[in-house]
């Protein structure tokens, strides 16, 4: 990766995005400052889509919610607009994806309402500090990416299953990787489950919904966290006629450091 | 306090209390389950109020919010019933309270929606337990409750400043009490403000808005906690035209314990 300043700073970073000057991953951009998955919908769905990420936590976990028709997350970056800073977004119209763009400056409205949503990238540089090597984050990878059976609570219109992020971890470190991540309930928080994945719905971990197919070694522990895709994914089957989110990987990055949204 | 076995089990004290045999405080009943606060408010004020406590989650940490009509927590308190199982409820109309009662199925609406919000209760008693002495709750008297000038984040049509309690802790305690309270974020978590009540417009710790006036004795550093009458106090502000919640103090018992909200 670039040691440029830009990547290690999230103002310039997000600069640099509304200047058109990167369209790729965030993954490894900005070490130690928080990323978020973005969820923007029309107000008439921002009340049952509220209470369904307050109902389910570990996948949906609230970093800020903007006011209908604003543009900038006002505690997580001041200044920033989410309508041009980040590097790619997705429109979903009726549930279906219609267009990957670069910016939704002509698909703004003054009903929609933002959401930014926890994300993986926060716990898994946590884990790699604190000593548990995370194979995908390493090889800058997504991690195995499925559909379980675990149901989310529904609120009104929104229902489904959660969706999960696998991880392989040496047996000697799944204790440790707990505790780590616990501490981030705002990034996902602790594992949902550890062990055999067909107890959740998932006998093959090599067939993924989503992500890359892993590579699990000998002693390594499969190890499961809800996954910030759940709440696209119940929105899509929903089917509510507009949503926009980023792109996969290509996150809003904030002015938080990790560190300021770990519990005690 | 009576040993009774329905004062320590949720299930049975709310089956007391909706056949209207018990009235009082619940201070000190079920010992080492979560109580909490009641908000109810019509479905059209529900996004701003749900946004204004996601903002605001030391004053306003939402522990449950139940679908338009739904008079269950099925989470808190399965078969429950928050219409009954509260001891006694206040009804507000147009910002100013106009009745207390103690049942409220005559103003019931299918387009409520209802709100448990945690309570000091739940960590003035993890404090005890953990050794540090809490006058007010050794005395089951209310703490002193003062409007601070510490501003809400506002959302839609709520805003207005923080309410605080304030307990005179120990000086050698102050840093044990931060520790416990902040492995409950879901009952208001850590102290807002140690010390100088000046700093946060409360000069006079004698002019005590709501609760009882506080004692302090020498070597007692004044400790201040984001309380759960903040929602209260700005949701009349606004003058929305109708709300309802507990009295204060007679609270909804769950049948959660309080290490189930604990923080890791």
């Amino acid at each position: 990766m670039s040691a440029k300043g830009w990547t290690k700073d999230p103002r310039l970073f997000r600069e640099r995005v509304r200047r058109g000057q990167w369209r790729s991953s965030t993954a490894g951009i900005c070490p130690g400052y928080v990323q978020a998955n973005l969820v923007i919908l029309p107000k008439e769905f921002a009340l049952d889509f509220t209470v369904f990420c307050i109902r389910n936590p570990q996948p949906c976990p609230i970093l800020e919610i903007l006011d209908p028709g604003d543009p900038t997350p006002h505690e997580m970056a001041p200044g920033a607009d989410i309508r041009t800073d980040l590097p790619m977004y997705r429109i979903f119209k009726d549930g279906a994806l219609v267009e990957e763009r670069e910016d939704i400056g002509e698909y703004w409205r003054d009903d929609l309402v933002s959401y930014l949503i926890g994300c993986s990238y926060t716990f898994e540089e946590a884990l790699v500090r604190g000593g548990v090597p995370v194979r995908n984050y390493l090889e800058r990878k997504d991690p195995g990416i499925y559909i379980s059976n675990i149901p989310c609570r529904p609120a009104g219109i929104f229902s489904g299953p959660m969706v999960v992020t696998m991880r392989p971890i040496p047996a000697s470190l799944v204790s440790r990787a707990v505790q780590i991540t616990a501490r981030f309930p705002k990034a996902h928080g602790a594992p949902v489950h550890i062990g055999d994945g067909a107890l959740i719905g998932i006998p093959d971990l090599r067939r993924v919904d989503f992500g890359e197919v892993p590579d699990i070694e000998e002693g390594e522990v499969p190890v499961f966290w809800a996954c910030g895709v759940t709440p696209q994914v119940v929105a899509l089957r929903s089917r509510i006629p507009f949503m926009i989110t980023h792109k996969p990987g290509h996150m809003f990055v904030t002015d938080l450091r990790i560190e300021e949204i770990a519990s005690s």
